[in-house]
């Protein structure tokens, strides 16, 4: 009955009885270590100053590993990045996994290791959690959800409602590179060089950035799921302004671009996961965007365009021969479980 | 393309683009329409004061709808009472969902709004959340993952570390009922009279005694998964101390009884959702007691135990005809998706 000589995950570990306590205790317990956890109860006690941001996420992508990550590190990333784009400090994850029966025990401790990494190198601890398990057929393989909280940044405010027409847009890092690794693994597509998901913490990046730039920072978000079209399209859309935009100015790999042309795929459309947007003063545009560049996880960052009351709702682009196009919202499903 | 044409969740509906929209505003928005919410961010931001509690469970129970409740009032009931066993007053909750396409549209709009009356009547918000869609055969129906964050009672002093020998074990109220309930919806057993699921939130019940009895209430525990005598078994072992319960002392259904009879069924190993035991010191036990059957969550409330130096690490039971059993940690799984 050891987990040693377990080879897969099975019903008993979701069951809450002793498989389930030698589970966490072997596994859960043992990486994230940590007094919050360590208590082992249903719950966690933490104290948190000022306000709080909480943002939850549940992962289902699939294949669960990939070029550049897994769901476990993606997991991670995910949520801190969702609470940093509120302004915030990411804190404290919750992290609950729902597990397919079957699940091989090498790969859920492969994907725990990754949480730890991940959780680690963003500066957040693991303080409480769940583990299910379902029969085989019932789920794929293993789904994790991740809630955090985090400390609101005392110089952050952060709103749509603080936008103003010539507000500038800066666009950290390339973008569709994680919509196409999972579609290349997917579809066993093999490419010259390695196309690799940009999955990665945020964090330390936006705190820098409120910490020297504070309320001349309107908004962050960051593009995962139906791309920085959808973004932009929905921002244009709540706050009554358009977005004009040209399509030599975004960041993004020759050969992203190459496998989008191929597949037929807007990258505008194509998730993100290492990936946000900043809506600042134009007066500092320019300022923040070096500024993003002299950091690891911003060395691509671009002024990639501005709101505008000319064609309010709409999201306009100029492409590289000149003609303009509307950048229309997403419709229905691009690429399914993403994330 | 309008909600109210689809008769089903399909992969759009989680793709992050206009289905996702459209589900989000006539669906989610609607029902929890709230400031918080309503931000429509990918984060929410919150103020609570002093200490903070925070648990989080995932819900794949099966069947999605039983006697007495389904899977939505469950996931608001569970984390609800996760976080008041931390002796905190639960404030805010996240919502993901994780769909498998095909789900009735229809369906989703009653989980929907059972969520809604659930956290209405535990006094939390729908602060934040996520909804993803797989495909057919890669989930089942719809599981749901809430996260709770609370305020820590100003009173409170919840830990196994204040348990002395002779505290007493007061619980609630009936246990097994709502194992059996899902047992019996599952295999499609019928009864003369209907059991049916305790699912229920305990907060005010819990908050009712801590601005009572304050830190004379060391711990509080609902035993869910794994039942009344896995949560006993593992506080005993925890705090290298012995329980010692008599079998005629425990509140349980007499129908119940015999289904379990009938099944081969331990109750005490049987799932619960309404039922939480307090260790009180045993001054106030009887007090204790009779508090909780003033209040409509704790009707059945009884004194079912003592902790104990005689036997460390055991949870020791005498029967109705005066023999004594060691309740042993459940090993491996009885119920399988019981929440």
């Amino acid at each position: 009955m050891s987990i040693s000589k377990e080879s897969i995950i099975n019903l008993g570990h979701g069951s809450g009885g002793e498989l389930t306590r030698e589970l966490l205790d072997t596994i859960i317990f043992k990486t994230f270590n940590n007094p919050y956890l360590n208590q082992k109860h249903d719950g966690s006690i933490v104290k948190i100053e000022g306000e709080i941001a909480m943002s939850t996420d549940s992962f289902v992508i699939n294949p669960i590993f990939f070029k550049g990550g897994n769901i476990g590190a993606l997991a991670v990333h995910g949520t801190v990045n969702d609470v940093a784009m509120c302004g915030a400090i990411p804190k404290y994850l919750s992290l609950s996994f729902i597990i397919e029966e079957g699940l091989p025990m090498s790969e859920f401790k492969t994907i725990v290791a990754a949480i730890k990494d991940a959780a680690d190198q963003s500066g957040v601890q693991i303080i409480t959690g769940d583990t299910k398990v379902v029969e085989r057929g019932k789920g794929d393989k293993i789904f994790i959800n991740t809630t955090g909280i985090g400390q609101v940044h005392k110089k952050a405010n952060i709103s749509t409602a603080n936008i103003k027409p010539g507000d500038c847009i800066i666009v950290n890092g390339q973008i569709a590179q994680h919509g196409i690794a999972i579609m290349s693994e997917r579809e066993g597509l093999e490419f010259e060089s390695d196309i690799v998901s940009d999955s990665t913490n945020l964090n330390h990046l936006t705190i820098g950035l409120l910490d020297k730039f504070g309320d001349k920072i309107k908004l962050f978000r960051d593009p995962t799921r139906g791309g920085l079209g959808t973004v932009l399209c929905e921002i244009s859309t709540e706050i009554n302004l358009g977005v004009f935009m040209k399509e030599t100015d975004l960041p993004l790999d020759k050969q992203v671009a190459a496998v989008c042309e191929m597949l037929g795929l807007d990258p505008l459309y194509v998730a993100n996961e290492g990936v946000f947007l900043a809506v600042v003063d134009p007066s500092i545009a320019t300022e923040v965007a070096t500024f993003m560049q002299q950091h690891p996880k911003g060395k691509n960052a671009t002024n990639v365009g501005v709101f505008t009351t000319e064609h309010p709702q709409k999201v306009v682009m100029e492409s590289s021969i000149g003609g303009k196009r509307i950048v229309s919202p997403l419709v229905g499903e691009q690429l399914p479980r993403i994330c």
